[in-house]
């Protein structure tokens, strides 16, 4: 049973493990700096399929078929499946998941949907809701672009500002092990929106909501930045970064030396022309369940928070006015008990 | 601690209550049978706002108020709100709900989002993960029409076997209480999808994911059809229900004589030209929270299966030739614990 700590915290006493972890992605995440660590990489982005929605579901179900081969698990070992995408109506999940056969819990937290659903199956599995469960999410940079911008074919230019939304999944199954990583504590983001209506400027809108979550976290478990090795939001690329150290600087809290950014991993700013960094749900979900889970599992790295931050807009509320709602949900993983 | 039952199932050995509960709605469902029972009527469609999807997220907002009031408690109270909706990127609940400052699990099962959001907020409680917990979903007619269908202004016409999106909103707060109704078990469904791609007949999608759930249900629990005094969909409509029946029948279940379908209990099929019933995630919303749990609260409804239905399907899905996948998640809400 979980504890909770000060308001918003909560402690998984029996500490769940990540048993099996899995991410894909494609050519052009191949080409930055951790092209070593995805599990299966696509180089043409359409994954054998004519559209690249169903190349979006196509990867859902690959890399959850990927995560548990390597837990040497089958679906049927799973009692519960979150999932979610940036797709309207969410399609990239229930397509690709459509086939797995087990109870399917949607959920959409935008681009902090990784965290989200890494939350959910992890306290499913602390208070024994579950056995196993695994939490699923994709981004894909065509179907993403073609419905939050423009049309590819027109070749819309980007500002400065802009993120390049990231062609990748990620899959965590959690179950009790005695192998890290293990889960440690959650904290579940309110909403925060501080007026920015720029929708190319994603960073800016949700890093208040990365503050609010860190700051709740620390207060709640009395910690400081210092007892972690490492601070990971994804994906609030440089912009959004910058905002996050300014905004938490204001309250004492000084990350900037061990903080880093899934946006600011995946891609070699200098030379892929990606602007402010990556985004999308399979940015914070492929650099978590590849380079992150597996330096935590050898001891590279002992303690991380993980902050996924989502931006919860869409285009038409963008057309109508209106400010860009954030959320950040952070959890807590770690190489010990 | 929720005990595992069966396969798929899971009873919630402190009986949560639902401690208070409220519903929205809209002219046209206030012109139907189940007039009298809703807490707030919107005579415009538009509660004061200049756009369908401002209309929606002031739902939301309108309808977690009254809820609070009800139960006579406060935002403050809550220690979590999953809520979900129609919208492309669930904006109705983001806005609808973005100033009310309690930490935010958006999740998304189309039409099946009030029973996921239901059993989510049912086993935070259940398992300490939060004293009070609301869920919170809504659907509005103009919105949904002009995002999955035509812009109003056309006229388009609807075949037989189309539903009519509820304008509505319903909220449920979970919590520990000594008074019903009290939350019993929950079954969370597996997507199914018998080839169904006819987006205007989406009680047909959804039937097969209802009969799955309910029998898993009824094998889990070594129960009978018999033993509740209503089972409800939400929102089947009359071709699905009847679907329904056919499907449980093959499996030598038979529901027909207490079953009911909140697509068929909110409007009057033969005077409100909803063809074959309501549908949308606000219909078995405002349906379940209002006349149903009333019902169950007072003693005139014993034992009552909630059965919310969702066709996980997106305009693009389905002009790209695919199927629709159907998802039904179980709420089992009782009179005495």
């Amino acid at each position: 049973m979980p504890t909770r700590t000060g308001r918003y915290t909560l402690i998984l006493n029996s500490c769940p493990s990540v048993v099996g972890f899995a991410a894909v992605a494609s050519k052009k995440e191949a080409e930055g700096p951790l092209a070593r660590c995805f599990d299966i990489v696509n180089e043409d982005c359409t994954f054998g399929e004519s559209t690249w929605e169903k190349a979006e579901s196509r990867m859902q179900q690959v890399v959850v078929g990927k995560a548990l081969e390597k837990a040497q698990l089958s679906s049927t070992d799973l009692d519960y499946v979150f999932a979610g995408d940036l797709l309207n109506q969410c399609t990239g999940s229930a397509y690709g998941l459509r086939d797995l056969g087990v109870p399917f819990l949607g959920v959409y937290g935008a681009c902090s949907t990784m965290a989200e659903s890494l939350m959910l199956a992890s306290l499913f599995v602390e208070t024994g809701c579950a056995s196993r469960a695994a939490a699923v999410t994709s981004s894909h940079f065509c179907s993403a672009e073609k419905q939050y911008r423009y049309p590819l074919e027109y070749g819309g230019l980007r500002p400065p500002s802009s993120q390049w939304t990231v062609t990748g999944a990620g899959a965590a199954i959690v179950g009790q092990s005695d192998a890290a990583p293990y889960i440690r504590a959650v904290t579940a983001g309110r909403i925060e929106d501080l007026g920015i209506k720029d929708a190319n400027n994603m960073g800016a809108a949700m890093a208040p909501a990365a503050a609010s979550t860190i700051k709740q976290f620390l207060e709640d478990t009395q910690t400081q930045p210092s007892d972690y090795d490492l601070i990971l939001t994804g994906d609030l690329g440089q912009i959004g970064s910058d905002i996050l150290y300014d905004l938490l600087r204001r309250e004492n809290i000084e990350i900037a030396k061990n903080h880093s950014d899934c946006g600011l991993l995946i891609f070699d700013r200098e030379k892929q022309d990606v602007h402010a960094g990556g985004s999308g749900c399979g940015c914070s979900a492929s650099v978590l369940c590849s380079y992150i889970l597996s330096r935590i599992r050898d001891g590279e790295l002992k303690n991380v928070l993980f902050i996924a931050t989502g931006a919860l807009l869409s285009p038409t509320s963008v057309q109508q006015g209106q400010s860009i709602p954030g959320i950040a949900h952070l959890v807590h993983i770690s190489n010990t008990k």
